[in-house]
């Protein structure tokens, strides 16, 4: 890595296939530009029973505060069918102004752009008067056990602490300067059993068929919505993922079925305040009893998923400031504060610190072909570099 | 087999290991006892692709009306288990006044006991005025489709013709004498496939959750009732017995779902007359688009088992008052003229001749340990032979 060239710095971590949990000589990659830079690198390997050992990195610059993180990882998804790609995934052609390869936008990019800003930092400011630190992991696409959570214990532990956060993963829709997302809806998925009674399709009297409850509870949780949105939030939503009988005789009645469901949650909620809500909608109606004759109640059990990813909304100036001021300096836009999509590891961050994230353009990540503009690696390098400058200026007048 | 002796004729049938689709010899000792008595026995075996060949067995009586047909099956479901059965399945042996075996009561127990009736009626009365047939199949508990249907053809097509059919299933809830099956009920399958479209449960907007629309047209499915019953047959009723969408990704919002359901319906309908009506169900409520903002159609398909069951109701005086009146005369019990229960082969028979059902106590059949009590048997003998005298007084006076 050349560090001062986004470009070249970007190719050298494509050409690593860091695909989870395979660390891939991407982390090596990025410590020897780290380290050339003045960082004080350090590798951490994480470990729990039943996932992959991960490695991850922690990396400084400074020793004072204010104290910037950067925050991202080098784990890729996999390619896929390799024979689909136009350019293959791990070989970071450039073509037609585009630069080809797995991770490109999700988010070598972020990482690549970053290190070039840090590395013209220095040689235009020298050091910052402050800390600079990147916070990279090797599982933020696997189970993400691993990764960015144990990390931040790990560094906490040691004593780190952090005045904000940029996480580098690709927030724009369309174009460069349209996105910055200041939060993250909360993610809850359950299962929901309902327990009936085998038996002939002839004789349902004798039977009691679970999928009659299932869809009566289903219904309840469908209907009706959570919340209407509120002022940073689109309304939460729920979708059953999946339904299961697996029943193949057409003249049985099942013994139990199941249904799976998923619910993208805003600050309505906490996930426990969700969770009493939906066991009191799932109590009601199966109270009500299943739609047939001698009605009786509904009998089921749920269980949560292990991790409900939490919902966090960041309102911090400084941060969003620094960073939509060096966005509409560089491209002209204002960028939109938002908090749709998935999750992302801010939520583990913003226990730490205040968290935002700004990224490239992520049409194409996770896809066949994902590529991105070799003009927007040089236009978010200016970005994160206006940013740096900007938040330490913030951050001192503070 | 001893013919007269009921018990004798039933352990020989169930030492033969005849589960679908084998004929296990139990056609051959049939066809042993049969000639002994003086039918002539054919035996005819039925084809067709993707399913095993099945023996069945065609025997007659007389060459003059009236005509008697008996009707039943040879095979046997699995005896699942065999260690758990208290008796060996295929043993035949007698505890208690039981005589354990299984087929004790679906049906080689209705067989055994006609061939001894007949024998019987036989050697007091000498050859009846008229015609007695069996017409039994290897093909009952199986696919049924190279079984019952085809003997009637291929009898038909050699000129054969009936006046009437007893067929000797198991129709006894309780007691011997509780029930004659008069009709049975149809049966319709079908399996709907909603399509939608793929996608992360983040992003709901991107994607189309086909649960939701298959949610909504089940729902239609179950709720108003087909109807309220009518003057001889309950309500019809459907159950819902599956419903997949096998999508293991708790954030995915799958492509498609399917659900399967089964409706016993009543003589309110033809099998057409309901499929028009389940169409029309489904298409309003898949016109009125899933339960999610900007709703569209539901796309949805339907796929109908091959053959449905048509629903039938016997109303003939000389057949049900032979048999109801055999029955008072032996059992002093009135029998409930019944059309509830599963479908049977008398569903093919009814399309020929006017067709009852009335057997052994059902109460074992399929299970562990089926069994029937030896006192059963004989009495059962005495209905059947007091049966045969009655219709062949009725039928000549008509
Ligand atoms: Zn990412
Ligand atoms: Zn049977």
């Amino acid at each position: 890595m050349a560090t001062t060239d986004p470009v070249e710095n970007l190719q050298a971590l494509i050409r690593c296939r860091s695909v989870t949990p395979t660390e891939g000589g991407a982390l090596s990659t990025l410590e020897a530009a780290l380290t050339s830079l003045g960082f004080r690198v350090e590798r951490m390997v994480a470990t729990a029973e039943g996932t992959p050992d991960v490695e991850n990195l922690y990396a400084r610059l400074g020793t004072e505060g204010p104290h910037l993180m950067f925050a991202g990882h080098t784990d890729v998804v996999p390619p896929g069918d390799e024979a689909s790609w136009s350019h293959p995934p791990f070989a970071a052609e450039i073509a037609d102004g585009m630069l080809y390869g797995r991770g490109a936008v999700d988010m070598k990019g972020g990482i690549a752009c970053f290190v070039a800003a840090v590395a013209r930092h220095l040689e235009k400011h020298g050091a910052p008067r402050g800390s600079i630190s990147l916070l990279i992991t090797g599982d933020e696409e696997g189970p993400a056990v691993n990764g960015t959570e144990k990390l931040l214990t790990w560094a906490a532990e040691k004593g780190e602490t952090w005045d904000a956060c940029l996480v580098g993963e690709p927030t724009n829709p369309d174009a460069l300067g349209d996105m910055i997302k200041i939060g993250r809806r909360g993610s809850l998925s359950g299962k929901i059993t309902v327990h009936g009674v085998q038996g002939h399709a002839a004789y349902p009297h004798l039977a009691d068929n679970p999928l009659r409850g299932l869809l009566q509870l289903t219904h309840a949780l469908m209907d009706p919505p959570f919340d209407h949105g509120t002022d940073d939030f689109q309304p939460s939503n729920l979708e059953v993922t999946t339904i299961d009988a697996g029943n193949p005789a057409v003249n049985v009645i099942p013994a139990k079925a199941t249904a799976a469901f998923n619910i993208r949650f805003n600050d309505s909620w906490t996930a426990d305040s969700l969770k009493a809500e939906i066991i009191r909608r799932l109590d009601l109606a199966a109270a009500e009893g299943a739609l047939r004759p001698g009605r009786s109640p509904v009998r089921y059990d749920i269980a949560w998923s292990e991790r409900p990813s939490h919902v966090f909304l960041t309102r911090n100036n400084a941060l969003t400031a620094s960073l939509s001021e060096a966005i509409e300096t560089v491209t002209g836009q204002t960028p939109v504060l938002s908090t749709t999509g998935g999750t992302s590891d801010a939520r583990f961050i913003k226990d730490y610190c205040p968290v935002v994230e700004f990224g490239l353009v992520g049409q194409t990540m996770h896809m066949v072909d994902e590529r991105v503009a070799v003009a927007d690696l040089e236009t978010l390098t200016h970005i994160y570099g206006g940013f740096i400058a900007k938040w330490f200026d913030h951050a001192r007048a503070e």
